[in-house]
Parts: C-alpha cells; structure tokens; sequence
C-alpha cells in the first residue's frame, strides 16, 4: 500500500471534483429546498447553537456526578479553539456557585504584606491575554491499558484551548512582598473540598496569571469561576479552580493530588512527583475511532497538536502503520502552548490504512510512540500519557482502534 | 491638567497599593467568605455563563423584531474574542431554521460546470481559518449626529471577533470554471428576504471563504448556520449569511442593500457605492459611557482597535482632549483584521479627563477624528463611521459622551 497524499492544485481540485460528483440539481430545484416561506426568528439577547447540533461532552455514569470528568467532543472540533460549553471538566466536588461580589483573593503565609483582594480589585490591575490549551494530567490515561478508548473523544478529550485572560502572577507576589526563604505557593480552591496544589514559587514568578476571562467573557463556572489559576504548559489539576487563597511556604504541603493521584508510578516501584509539564502531543480527529468514511476519494485529514513546551514545529502523518511519514499543513498562527489544527488532504483507496500523527515541539522534543514511552514509564501509570494513536480504516470506511 | 501614565514596575505596582489599600480581613474571615459547605453542581453535557453574569445584547424596542440590530456589550469585553453568544446580530427577515442535511450551495450563472454542494461535500474539503472582525457597515452610524448614543454598546457595538473556519471560495469557483467575461458574484441568502449582495469576481478570487465554523464549533444561527460568505475586512451585510447562491454575472445586480442602503451619500449630493471595506478604527472600552470610575487612584485604560486593510500597528490615547497622545501597549499576536487589545495604565486623578484612542493600521493608515471625517463625508452618511470616539470622564467619575 502505497500512501497517497495529493499535493498539486490540480490534486485539490479533484478532492471537489470527487466530492462534488453526480448530477446537479436543477438551479429551481437547489435554490427552492432551503428556502423558508416566512420570517425567522426574533434577534436575541443571548445566543443558542442550532438544535441540529448535538455535540456534547461525555462522561461515565455514576453515582456521584458531582467528581469525575467530561470530556470534549474533539472529534467535531474545527478550527483551533473549544466552545467554553464544551471545554473539558474534573471536578472533586461539583462546582460551586460563588457570588463575584464576595469573591475574595486571600495571599498569606511567608510574605510581608498579606493581601485580601476582591474581583473588583483585581479586574483594574494590568492585565495579559493568551490562547492556551489546559490538558488535564489524567488526559489518555486509557492509552495506557490494552483496551483503550473507542474514540478521540474519550481517549484524546481532557484537552481544550481557550483564550484566557487575567492578571499577573508575579505583579502580586511582588506587591505582597515574598519573604526570604520562601520556595511554594500553596493553591486552593473555594469548592467544596477545598482542592489545593503545591506550586514551585519559581513557576509562580515566571509566567502564572489568575484567569477571570475565558473566549472573551467571565470564566465559566465549570472552569473556575470567578477566578482560576493558569500556569502555561501545566497539567490541568495544578490550575485550581474557584481559587481562594495562594499560600507562601518553604515546603510543599504532599497533598492528595500530587501523592496518591497526579504522580508516575514507575517500572522501578518509585514514583514521579510534581511531574506538571505535558508534553507535546497530537491526534488525528477525522478520520478517527467511530467515525465512517463515506468511500473512496479524497479527504482532508485533520487533528490537533499542542505541547507544554511551546510552539508546534511540525507534524507528521503516517497512513501505512508508521513505515512512512509526511509533513502536514499546520494552522498559522501558531501560538505557544496552544491547539495547532494540522491538516493533509489525503486519498482513500477503499483499501485498509493505519493512520497516525507525531508532533515535533519547537525543543525539538518529538512526541513518542506508544511503545516507547512503556519502555521508558512502565504500565503503572495513570498520568501524563503523550503517545501516538493510531487508527485503522478499514476497506469499508469504518474506523477503529488499532488494538496494542 | 497633565495627563499621568505610569510606567515603572513600581509605578504599576502602586496600582496594586491603590486597588488593595484597606485592612486585610482576617486570613479565616476572607477564607471563610466565599467556602461552600455542600456540594456543587454536577458535570454536565453543554455548560452555561454564572447566573451572576448578565450582559447581554442591546436592540432597539420594536413591533417588527425580526428585523433591525443587535449590540455587542463591549463594555463587558475582555481579550480579543466575543462569544458567539454575544456576537452582534443584523437580520432582514428573522433568523432561519436551516437543516444542513438539506441546505445546498449552488454556484450558477457563467460558469462551465454549476455546482450543487450538500455541507457534506463542502467539509471534506480542504479548510481554512481565520480570526477576523466582523462589523456592520451601519456600525457607530449614531456617531454622525449630534446626539450619539450614550455607551460603548450603542454607539461601536456592532462590530465582534470570532475565529472563523471554512472552505476556500476560490478553489469552488476554480472546481466550477468560471468563464471568461464574468466579473461580479452575486450572493444569496436563504433567508425569507433572500438577501443578497454583488461581489466583485476579484475579491472572491481573493481571500474569500465560505465559513461553517465559528470559535471552535459549527456557526451559530444568527451568524448564517450552515453556512456565511466571509469576505475579509469587509462591512457585515456582505459577507451574506445562509447562503445559499453564487451566481457568476457580468454585472452588479443594484440590490437595495447596496443602492438605497450600505450606499455613502457624499456632501455634492452624489452616493459613493459599493464601498465594502471597513478601516481602521478603535474605541476605549474602560472607562466608557454609562460606567463610573470609582475613585482617584491607578486604573487599566482598555479598549479595542481593528482595521479592515492588515494589521493595527499603533494606538494613541489621550487624557487631555487629544492636546497629547501616548502610545498604549498592544497585546500579541496582533492578527490582521482582528480585534486588537490596547491598554494603558492610566492615573485618574479627581479632576475631569476627556479621553480617547486613535489607531493606525499596517498601511499607515490613521483613524480620523470625527471633525476630518465630516470634512470630507459631510453628515448625510449614515454608514462607514471611523472617527474618534471622545468620552468624558468627570471629577466624580461619571462617564459619558462628549457633545459634539
């Protein structure tokens, strides 16, 4: 099987040409079948989708939806952003409802000047905006099993890219006066349980912001509503939500999410902490796990890549199990730490493939094979998978899972 | 009265001392405030706004609501995108209830091979995206009269920032073989009206697309579901939404939207037509009419600058009733023909202050202030609206317009 990736306008061409097959319509025919006879609906306040889409996130079912995740529809994704509705959730303990008005910001622990800040305070200090993927930490944790996800919704979806808008992190250690001695900050959340994280002080200082603005509005309450921490390139849990206090110390405080959970149980029996970085990854989202090609022709292959790291340098598609790989187009601009979507029209021979992507980071860092990193991490682990994924297309269009 | 900027870090800083002078709570008391002793809310499929957060869109009470405008709360805006929910609205006839497994695109009239496309033929095709404005041609129209209207809303509100995803225009006229002699397009809606517009040929060979995406998810209905014209840079009504018709001709078609409205009637008497392209303009969103600034101390100065033609290059505030200006801080990536976030720390000091921005685009265009732009347009115009937009903050820190 030889891969086919038409290149030339004239190739592209034939992608419409494939598509735009069969008989036209008479011209009356085409312009009379959408046509309404009478007046649309109103103008509004606020905005609703067509009731013709239905994409939703997806969860497991339980007896507690208060905990859990839902994941994001990757697979009907365009473009480089994720709908705020459909942004992906982990949540410990159901998201709260918080009063802005009441919302406060409490900064304590080793500084000299402790701050009590409330939303009205902190909207009318400088501000930064950035276009950022947030990747929960447990994102592909089915990847690490034999029997792995049926679709890049519930394999790939713990992952959204949003614009996040906020204030300066290091602006109010500064104004709070960090003491000498000083090395953590020590994030917690106004939800139930009371989340925290232990933050190094010198990822605080270098390029943490606190997010009230998400796609251009207030955060959602699912994302941390009225006030989130954003640490770039970070695993999700170390951005507390609904954040409430930010705590100076001179140790971390090995709380439940960075003892028992977010950590890497090794091949050796120790285990990884404070592995927060996620590295770069990508996945194929058409054609992917449950999706049908409709038949031989010309398609255009789509995923997204992204990396804690920085900007994607490149991503490379394979369509005969990984013997060969070629570049794919990547969407300018290409920001750091953000969705790229990548994109290869790309010729289905009603023949069966193995397709995959890998993306190169701008370290130079290139995304592994799931073989590789099991050499490297083992099979204990739960977190931090970055692998490649492969799909088969089978003779008659229907995708699945490559089994490993 | 001299206008104060700071710029130090230890200027910035003092924004800080400002906003957060007043006695720390107690570290209990703060923490205490806003911590919920049950459970919140459980993950769900599509996620809402807080119920504490109420912008919506502003339309003129009317007996015929399915035809006029709706606002963009800019007032409420923060980054560079507005949520498709908030995106500014101008309807003809109401907004139709398209079902895309019905809707077809024809591309008709002088050409070869007419097309007759379902949205399955046109998403297997190669895509494109794009983050761009979108602005009504009739955007800021209450600004030529005396009495503009009293906010930021009202008076600069139809105009909003989504990232756009679609299918090349011309790679489907290429597919359909236009035919030599043929110079406009004529685009149609299928909405009750059937709006419709003349393009010139060559601005659809340009960079014009068809977009079925918008922020991450399929167009919502009120921007054109399932599919809208996107001519970059150029005014709303002719990037036709729920299209349905391109029809190659030899000629514009006079269509009332572009003969008795979206027309220019110049001082001699005479109408400028078929002047699509909307240039550089910008607006101070914080403070702006109808808000109140709380009292002396150091706020963000922010607002919004865009150009139809590349990319914004500069923007100038004045605090003095345009005797000074200063350059504010422009946020990254400055993405062509998109929104583009200025700031600037600004110092109220108690005493009135007549602000306002001006922007230069890419081609060194400069946005003009009112009184240039009369000079040459005279005040028959209703549409293309460009100048400076002056508020009044007074000693009390009220806002509000400036009487021209």
């Amino acid at each position: 099987m030889k891969p086919s990736f038409p290149t030339s306008r004239r190739d592209i061409l034939r992608m419409g040409a494939a598509a735009m097959g069969g008989t036209l319509l008479s011209e009356q025919e085409a312009l009379a079948l959408d046509t309404p006879g009478t007046l649309g609906a109103p103008l509004g306040p606020y905005g609703d989708r067509s009731p013709f889409e239905k994409a939703v996130r997806w969860r497991r079912e339980s007896k507690t939806p208060e905990t859990g995740s839902s994941f994001t529809p990757l697979q009907d994704s365009v473009g480089t952003l994720t709908p705020s509705s459909l942004h992906y959730e982990r949540h410990h303990s159901g998201i709260p409802t918080i009063d802005p008005a009441r919302h406060r910001l409490v900064i304590h622990g080793m500084v000299d000047r402790p701050l009590s800040l409330s939303m009205a305070d902190i909207r009318r200090l400088p501000s930064v905006t950035r276009t950022m993927v947030l990747e929960c930490g447990g994102n592909s944790a089915s990847e690490w099993a034999a029997t792995t996800a049926p679709d890049v919704q519930r394999s790939f979806g713990l992952a959204s890219c949003s614009e996040w808008t906020g204030v300066s992190l290091p602006l109010l250690l500064a104004e709070a006066r960090v003491r000498p001695g000083a090395s953590w900050v020590i994030a917690e959340g106004a939800d139930a349980c009371r989340m925290e994280r232990s933050i190094p002080l010198a990822k605080a200082l270098d390029d943490a912001f606190l997010a009230y603005g998400q796609n251009g509005e207030a955060l959602r309450p699912a994302q941390g509503y009225p006030l989130r921490l954003r640490l770039p390139g970070w695993e999700g849990n170390a951005n507390v939500k609904w954040l409430h206090s930010l705590k100076l110390t001179d140790q971390p405080y090995m709380a439940r999410d960075e003892t028992s959970k977010y950590s890497d149980l090794m091949p050796d029996g120790k285990a990884r902490i404070f592995s927060y970085r996620m590295e770069a990854k990508s996945v194929i989202t058409f054609p992917s796990g449950g999706q049908t090609v409709p038949g031989p022709g010309v398609y255009e292959l789509t995923g997204l890549a992204w990396s804690g790291l920085g900007r994607i340098e490149r991503v490379e598609i394979t369509t005969d199990g990984g013997k060969t790989w070629t570049n794919a187009k990547l969407q300018e601009p290409r920001l750091p730490i953000a969705f790229t979507r990548f994109r290869l029209p790309w010729r289905f021979d009603g023949r069966e493939a193995v397709i995959a992507s890998r993306a190169t980071d701008e370290t130079g860092y290139l995304q592994p094979s799931r073989e590789a990193l099991v050499a490297v991490r083992g099979t204990n682990s739960v977190y931090h998978f970055n692998g490649m994924k492969f799909w088969r297309v089978r003779a008659d269009g229907a995708v699945s899972n490559v089994e490993v």
